[in-house]
């Protein structure tokens, strides 16, 4: 347990798709990974007897007095089985208490029922007196999994400030993880807050945001993948908006209408995550050769054509792929497609002045970019001194 | 047999490969039709005792006399069995008589070669005294089956001029074709005129030039499709030079270095092919619709982004995709892609004047382009007065 005026810093990754986004609704195999634009949390013990969250990211900044959170616990059994199953009654109460109606989905609302789930499940035997502030440097609805994220960071300050799990670090350390069991009950919690934000999640992205680097992913199973490198890249957000439920129906439309043509693409796409996963596990093996960015690079472009068969590419990733190519760097949609983000594949090698150009390039298209690396650990505790100035002032003023 | 002084028209169309390009060299369906850019022939009956040939596009023109042609044919055994197999003892005292080393490749020399050749074979028995002139709508050396044109107008006519087959045209007529029989004849004598000058010739591009339509072509065997419709398309040559050898080893190196990747593409592209096969004989069957046109196009997209899998893509092409697409038109590569030439599908109802202005796009790209179709009959005999005046004047100033 967290003494008085105790604070706790954790971060977790966002996440993007490296390989096989839509055909793995459709039972392929798609490689997950994460991304290094993280989201920080602090948590402090009170002694105020309310609770606070603090979002600035979305002006958002709620407290609650204990006494009034309580009642909300009314014949709740435990906190076990809150690790398997959502508490729809729970939820409800929760809804009605904090007047946010079922229907309601935007981002702020979503954020605090989330926080308020998990604050009463942890807590629940004993409702402590926090403070939890939170700030990202990942854009939100852009598929980064921004709230798994967020809920990671939540699920393993909680859990640790509650002392079901261990605070990992130690005086010298700067940053540390927790054990695998421990892990396992961080993912297992965030993945109730991922529930509540979009009802249906695969549980890809909390994975992500928990166990870091690269996930295979087939037909509902996750595992995580040993050894694997690093890797350099640009993050694009195209700012176009699009929906995914729309583009993974288009997909399935195509599908239905050309099943022939379509189901070897899936088949294609499926043995593109393989080769990468090969490829991937081959650098971490062995040093990291041009041969393996070479075969990186090729598998992105064929990645790319196959999510411009299923209908779901945009002039605007074109764009992308076209300037970026321009500087023979390789470049892929991520996630739904239709618009939102892509990722450059930046080769040890590349020159920061190529990728400078790059960056100034496609952020005069209109588009948000950032130099970033994927593969970067899971969720983890960090002594102040391990975060930047810029971080810390943020969480601290609050 | 022709009298003196006797004239003969026939015209042949070029080719373009619909679907299936690469893959067919990998035993999947390709569909080739005709491009009803034409290559004309007329032969007359001349009395000089000599044999002509003009073929203006490639600023050649020949004569020799008959007594000096005649000793080529000594031991020759007579002409049916050169329906089957090239004479390769004719073929090298032709080289030796003319000069033409075996090394030879370039597009005079072959043309030349080619025609010796099928006019020895054809008129083994009694030369004949004629002047062949030829001038072409196609450009050579860009894939759209010029020499297989040039070829079945030789075949055509010379085997109309020696009596061999019928001249199908009638005094009313302006245009007529031959019989199924005859037709199988120009297409097995054109064939020798392939082999001649590409060595080793598929026979797709002879058999679209006599045929006309569609053909199937799988695993070697060529079938036409009865009842398909003709399409109106633009056909742009990006003239960026390219080596089809070279592309086609490049798809081989890919589909050996990703199998598992590659298999499924070529699959894909197979079914593309069928499913426009398909596609044509309904809209044959019935009236064209809307969705038909939208099939097309959707095939032609995906068929594209194969074809960018499959490495033989280039940014020339990717503009002509991107230009006609602003307008809402449709694009692949044709052959053996890397540059060389693009079609554009057009639908009935696209305007003139869009169709111009993408023209004009495409001509400031530093691309030819042409407004034509493809579909059309194969080859045929024509009245003089069935011929354009440019076309005649040409043929007629020889």
């Amino acid at each position: 347990m967290l003494p008085v005026d105790g604070e706790f810093f954790v971060s977790a990754p966002g996440k993007v798709i490296l390989h096989g986004e839509h055909s793995v609704v459709h039972g392929k195999v798609a490689l997950a990974v994460s991304l290094n634009l993280r989201t920080y949390l602090r948590l402090q013990s009170t002694s105020s007897g309310e609770v606070c969250i603090n979002l600035p990211n979305i002006d958002t900044f709620l407290s609650w007095e204990i006494t009034a959170l309580q009642p909300l616990l009314a014949g709740c059994k435990g906190e076990w089985r809150w690790i398997f199953e959502l508490d729809a009654d729970l939820l409800k109460r929760l809804r009605e208490f904090t007047g946010i109606s079922d229907d309601s989905i935007d981002t702020r609302s979503m954020a605090v029922l989330a926080f308020l789930y998990m604050y009463l499940t942890v807590f629940a035997e004993s409702l402590a007196s926090i403070t939890v502030s939170v700030w990202s440097e990942l854009p939100t609805g852009a598929g980064l999994g921004s709230s798994a994220a967020y809920n990671v960071c939540l699920s393993a300050a909680l859990l640790s400030a509650r002392g079901t799990i261990s605070s990992p670090l130690t005086p010298q350390q700067e940053s540390a993880r927790w054990s695998k069991e421990e892990m396992e009950l961080i993912n297992r919690w965030a993945f109730m807050g991922e529930k509540i934000i979009h009802g249906n999640p695969s549980g890809v992205d909390n994975a992500v945001g928990t166990w870091g680097g690269f996930l295979r992913y087939h037909a509902g199973n996750i595992t995580p993948l040993s050894w694997v490198p690093i890797l350099r890249i640009l993050l694009t957000n195209t700012k176009v908006p699009r929906s995914t439920k729309v583009l993974v129906s288009g997909v399935k439309d195509k599908i239905n209408k050309f099943p022939s043509i379509m189901n070897p693409v899936l088949e294609s796409v499926s043995a593109v995550s393989c080769t990468c996963e090969q490829t991937l596990t081959e650098m971490a093996a062995h040093r990291p050769s041009a041969e393996h960015y070479d075969i990186l690079e090729e598998l992105i472009d064929i990645n790319q054509h196959h999510l411009n068969v299923m209908g779901v590419g945009h002039s605007s990733l074109d764009t992308l792929c076209r300037v970026t190519l321009a500087r023979g760097l390789h470049s892929k949609l991520t996630g739904a497609g239709g618009g939102g983000c892509g990722i450059t594949l930046l080769r040890p090698e590349t020159d920061t002045s190529v990728i400078q150009s790059t960056v100034e390039e496609l952020k005069a298209c209109g588009f948000d970019c950032w130099e970033t690396s994927i593969g970067a650990p899971g969720v983890q505790q960090h002594s102040s001194a391990a975060l930047s100035q810029d971080i810390l002032k943020i969480l601290n003023s609050y």
